[in-house]
């Protein structure tokens, strides 16, 4: 038993370092240019079949890491949750959506690699539709985008639809910016995480609220 | 001189061959993931160093296609400029910042590049500022953030800059991903680049005109 554990344990930390190891290379180069074989290498894995060993496809692997920082998102959402029951202030619920990933990035220091890791993701053809569903259908997610939609304003369904895109757009977009200039030690607009997530949310409240133009 | 003639304009038409390979190669791929030399072999160019050779360096070439867009743009935005001098209204300014690229990238048709070749080369590193200044100081662009200064709510510095960053962003961000749906006959959420623009300009003028928090 002794020996299953400690093999156990082995193999988690070999998962973890895998995964630290691909995060960083999908966020510097894309997840289409780095192969399986460039992470097992820069994981210090003799094996380089050790990523398909570990994890199976790409695809598989960019899920895991997605789910290494969802616990931590998750659970700041359900305490802003819980902080806001009720309230009919847009700006409550759009924090929702922006502060448990600032906050998450905030706690990772710097460098991180998450926000441009989801940037890169996001972008790929092949696994957006994948990452954007996995971190959209949470309970808390859902929680949250119904509140918002008791209070955005009714819109059609593509400005809808669009404005969607928009926010999710700004929120990785300008995260990924942020993190890439707090590395290189070039300015940002604002000082902190915190400042930052204050004018995502100003933004995003204006921008859920502007009103639409009809086109034909 | 027939023959210097025919000889210039054999260098030409290599430049233009090794310009649009080299686009769709960085707007797949990302700047950094290219080298001189892949650029080259899709070029068709038997000789490797065709690139530095017509070029100079990454940045040069990175410059070059900036540029081979550029006097489209620019005479759009200008026609543009004509037309709404001394307006007073927020939205027909901030148009002159989207329509420009939205109505140039309708014209390049599908599978069109220039949209996820600008958001790579604004993600990366060493040639964003190169990219950002060369396509912010054209004259059309000058007298458009003039105008739009006069219009625009009086912000802190920070809050001016984070909301010009968050402008590029989107416009940038979501012409890519509408490019790329464009390309993959995946959904978008608006039948046309001109109702994407329509959308764009909503809301961004939201965005600007959105109150916002100070922060200590």
């Amino acid at each position: 038993m002794a020996s299953a554990k400690a093999r156990q344990t082995h193999g988690s930390e070999t998962r973890e370092v895998i995964l630290a190891a691909a995060e960083r290379l999908f966020a510097e180069q894309g997840v289409a240019a780095v192969s399986n074989r460039q992470v097992s290498e820069a994981a210090g894995q003799a094996n380089n079949f050790a990523v398909g060993y570990h994890f199976g496809t790409k695809g598989d692997l960019v899920l895991a890491i997605v789910r290494r920082h969802a616990p931590s998102i998750e659970q700041r959402r359900e305490e802003m949750l819980a902080e806001i029951k009720g309230s009919s202030e847009l700006c409550d619920w759009i924090g929702c959506l922006v502060r448990p990933i600032t906050e998450h990035l905030a706690s990772l220091g710097s460098p991180s690699w998450y926000a441009r890791f989801i940037a890169q993701a996001t972008t790929d053809p092949a696994l957006r539709q994948l990452v954007i569903a996995e971190s959209s259908t949470s309970a808390s997610m859902l929680e949250t985008l119904e509140g918002l939609g008791r209070l955005m304003p009714v819109l059609p369904a593509e400005v809808h639809e669009e404005r969607s895109d928009m926010s999710r757009q700004l929120i990785v977009h300008m995260c990924a910016e942020r993190e890439r200039a707090l590395q290189a030690g070039t300015p940002t607009p604002r000082a902190s995480w915190e400042a930052a997530a204050v004018g995502l949310v100003d933004a995003l409240v204006g921008l859920w609220r502007a009103p639409f133009t009809p086109t034909k």
